[in-house]
């Protein structure tokens, strides 16, 4: 196996350890993927967050008995992403993340959380429902 | 540079030049990157297009005078993601796909459009607006 190659296994690995630890609520292995400046970011809502320590703590303290199971983890040599089901009591639907890394650790996390809603009319034609 | 590896990078080509030839309407060019049997899927509005003749005719009908831009293009040899913005007229924002290849083509595709959301109360003590 080449070198670049191991390089991009191994940040599929760092995106399947940070999901499941943080479904496993264990924070030193979750809180040890990370650079100690990672910037973590929310779009839909403008909010950011810097440093392990803070991300750590808004994971920490987040209200109620959250569940996340990984539908997709892609990765490559700088990039990846992170496509996965959350569930908080009977309610859950699919979000998203998105990382950058450098030196085996990840320095960026900005994430998604995608609501449901009616199609638009006019493309009926093409598509069916699930 | 290994076998698993051009796999990887062919991967990556292919999701660039697919948002690439989305934006210039160059509909050969996307249609290629396209196994015949590919499914699309829009989870949010559970909508589902089975084949590229349908899915190239939904672009080409998609009404507005849409524009797309790459923010992070994510692959490895199975897998792809991508994330892009969106503008229509002076409207624009985030939106994001996830990507299977087989064979060099595409075979599946499915994509979400997040909208923004004011952050709940009780996390002001880690986090700044942007």
């Amino acid at each position: 196996m080449c070198d670049r190659l191991r390089r991009v296994s191994g940040n599929r690995e760092t995106l399947e350890r940070f999901i499941a630890s943080l479904e496993a609520r264990d924070w030193d292995t979750w809180a040890g993927l990370l650079d100690p400046a990672v910037i973590y970011e929310i779009p839909q809502s403008r909010e950011r967050i810097r440093g392990r320590d803070r991300y750590l703590r808004f994971n920490q303290e987040y209200p109620g008995d959250w569940h996340l199971r990984p539908k997709m983890v892609v990765a490559d040599e700088q990039h990846g992403a992170l496509w996965f089901e959350w569930r908080v009591d009977d309610h859950g639907d699919d979000a998203m993340a998105f990382f950058e890394f450098a030196h085996g650790l990840i320095t960026r996390v900005t994430d998604f959380w995608p609501e449901p809603y009616e199609p638009p009319a006019g493309r009926e034609h093409l598509v069916e429902r699930f």
